[in-house]
């Protein structure tokens, strides 16, 4: 029933890939390391969006857009920036294809090459910033709470899917403030905004935190982050925050008059979540049969399926489903009939379950005699026999809903409480990461020399510093010099 | 009041790109040809954004998204699409920067030259239809109704505000049919609800019509699409839906087996809105004074403005302002209470109405003694005292903010019939043309010739053959010959 998709255990990157092609959430594209995102994928990014941009609003955000493109004097402005993104920049070096005269087809024409080179944006703080400059002058300008939807490029060697693309999709956040407290304070509300979506949403639970200096997004005074872990003892980085000091306004000359009457340079950050929330969604719940969705993500959280030999059965049967597909719609709850006569109830049940269509309906003739039909969970994959008398029906699933979107979280708690691991030992260390895999929690001298090292012996990098950690001294895994506290060690996507 | 805004009388070019900046709409970035755009006006646009979706959605359709990137070799498949785009668009040659060896700054860096150049998308047909060679095999696989919202990239030479810019946003729809028929309808069904969002959301009363060969899309068979009228009497194009025929079927070789078990080309559509769709909801109904904008897309429908002296009338005020605004948005509609103690009253009316805030309530002492509150229309400019008493307030506001929406139809419609004449005579063609402007309706022999004679003495396109015109035989306004039927001709952005 899981047509053909390969097995977690046997292969947890194939089963991967071939469950994003499979389910139709994406595909790769003619273009090298860029995807096509597929309707069905769509849709569940589409929901991420909307209930993204509606708490980013809540918060005071307006979004707006910057342009595509990034003079390459800009983004050479701020210099650990451009260090972090120029070996991975797309660069608009012409503006014009013409025939090439010797008849052999179409040429880039060699007389409309720009005077200075473009970027296409890795991420937009310079041309943002460039902006702001105009944009402040005073107190009174500030904050300013911008956010935008948009589509980056980040020339990237080895592509995956929805985790690593040339071309992505993302929000990104840019503010500006007048004092340090409250860009700190945007930057911690923003990576809470981002925790909250990913456990209440996407129903994964995730560590707060912040990033060492080697891991900071180039620019950065500080960046935050949310961590989450897969199945396969990888974790992955969700969403990032960062706290930018004064070195953008610095790079772009952003100051404002104060309330005083002084004149200071502006104080920034910038947040962003891309479309890996995608892959981060998909590997974190799904098994062997597909897709597993939770149900406030997914594109449909019902789907009907009719039962019937012959026509009359057939109309019978879906008179029964349209009450129950109305009924459920008034509730709120999306709903899909397939009614097709093109494929068998046996199909369709293995297509939705690749799908992760959340609750499954199922009604055929003995239903309709006993007044029931048979509902079954995508999750936990268990059926029930239910009888339309007992409960309304919107009531049942509605609840039934709630139950999904909690049992999924709890699963994947539960599967991280379980694949985190307190180690005090550099043996435990190795023995846990080849082993079980998963988040070590191991003290840490603090130098990026020692996160180094141990990047280099086991693939394994701090994924964050916990926001609120025990105050706990010790030595360190690695070095055995004196830790002012655990950090979260992981290999990671 | 009007904030130095130059007039329409003086300088109508000036006057919008001011209209544009002031407003807070958008501003040319430092790249150029390339525009920003602001808050406010993304605020609209995403209105319309949230309207047209909603509209794609409730005809069958699905967003998806597509890569940035053409290969070359992709755009030049189709001949008459590349000879359409070839001369503005942007190339990708390279894919990463480096320190120059000299110490004088970072480069393009020679050895990440790419083996194919990449276009930025000017449209995506060719990317598209590349992957609906893969998902379609069948007449089970079709239609194929998608659309995605979008950045691209046609490199202008002269570049205007929302009108004419470099990279636009848009949204492009693209799908894929097993007849001719089915796929004419599809084009003909998406010019309409174009027709529909314009007429009924933007207040913008637009002529549908086929484009003659000579302004066809560059690889469509027909292109339809909705013309409306701008306060100086040029025409704007608004929207364009295409048959394609078999043009892209055949270029990138889509066949499908049909249910007779033959295998045909595929039949295909494109059609596409942009943020041009600013650019005439702005130049349609705006005056001196600034932006006039339609309540069903105003980023917020009221503002109310508070009137005191001191810190005892702010507050008495204020619980009176917050009570309406209470009321105002339990009833749907969009408020903003402005209670800045930084501005004077008469700033924020100016401001407002400089930003077409289509309702202004005014509340001040003598109201609360009074029980009314002023309410100013943005649109006709008109005040009146209202008694709160005399009708619940959502109520009243309601009607007004229909009326508003009426009433600014209402008048581009009249003004549009003002702008539409008849002419019979090559003298009187010329004459109307350099007077009053707008809608030449005259007979057209049917030849690119005399179209493109008629453009190069007069700078008259024919904007579009009317969809339902009345059979009436004439002769040609230049050339005299005989003709099948009047056509639109205009000036035009």
């Amino acid at each position: 029933m899981s047509k053909g998709l390969p097995k977690r255990s046997d292969d947890y990157s194939l089963w991967y890939n071939e469950l994003v092609k499979r389910a139709d959430l994406a595909e790769n594209s003619a273009v090298r390391g860029c995807m096509v995102i597929k309707p069905y994928g769509y849709s569940i990014w589409e929901k991420m969006q909307a209930e993204l941009d509606r708490m980013f609003k809540e918060t005071g955000h307006s979004n707006a857009y910057f342009p595509l493109f990034i003079p390459k004097s800009f983004l050479s402005k701020e210099a650990s920036h451009v260090a972090g993104f120029a070996k991975e920049c797309a660069v608009v070096t012409h503006y014009r294809l013409k025939n090439a005269e010797d008849g052999s087809g179409i040429i880039v024409d060699p007389d409309a090459k720009l005077e200075e080179e473009l970027i296409i944006r890795p991420t937009s703080e310079t041309v943002i910033w460039s902006s702001y400059k105009n944009w402040i002058q005073s107190y009174r300008d500030l904050p300013l709470l911008i956010n935008q939807w948009a589509n980056v490029v980040r020339w990237e060697m080895r592509t995956r899917l929805f985790l690593r693309t040339t071309e992505f999709l993302w929000q990104e956040g840019h503010t500006a403030h007048a004092t340090s407290k409250e860009a700190m304070d945007e930057t911690i509300q923003m990576m809470n905004i981002y925790a909250q979506f990913a456990e209440e949403f996407m129903a994964l639970p995730v560590v707060k935190g912040m990033k060492t200096a080697n891991e900071r997004f180039a620019g950065a005074d500080e960046t935050f982050c949310i961590e989450a872990m897969m199945q396969d003892g990888k974790a992955l980085q969700a969403g990032t925050s960062h706290f930018l000091g004064q070195n953008f306004a610095k790079a772009f000359e952003v100051k404002f008059a104060t309330k005083e009457g002084g004149l200071e340079y502006v104080w920034g950050t910038s947040w962003g979540v891309s479309t890996r929330l995608m892959g981060a969604l998909i590997m974190a719940h799904s098994d062997d049969n597909g897709l597993v969705l939770p149900p406030k993500l997914a594109p449909f959280q019902v789907v009907i399926v009719p039962i019937y030999r012959g026509e009359a059965e057939m109309e019978a049967v879906s008179v029964k489903a349209r009450e129950i597909m109305v009924e459920l719609k008034k509730a709120g709850i999306s709903v899909k009939y397939d009614d097709r006569d093109t494929q068998k109830p046996g199909w369709k049940f293995a297509e939705y379950e690749l799908k992760g269509v959340p609750v499954r309906i199922a009604i055929g003739p003995r239903d309709l005699e006993n007044d029931t039909i048979e509902i079954a969970r995508r999750d936990n994959l268990t059926k029930e026999q239910f009888e339309l008398k007992s409960l309304p029906i919107s009531e049942k699933i509605a609840s039934l809903l709630d139950e999904i979107q909690e049992g999924i979280y709890s699963k994947a708690f539960n599967f991280r409480s379980h694949m985190t691991t307190e180690v005090n030992s550099w043996d435990e260390f190795k023995d846990v990461l080849e082993g079980k895999g998963g988040f070590i929690f191991a003290h840490w001298d603090g130098t990026s020399e020692t996160e180094e090292k141990i990047k280099e012996l086991t693939k394994a990098t701090i994924r964050c510093i916990p926001l609120f950690r025990k105050e706990e001294s010790g030595s360190c895994v690695y070095s055995g010099k004196p830790s002012e506290g655990r950090v979260f060690f992981a290999k990671a996507y």
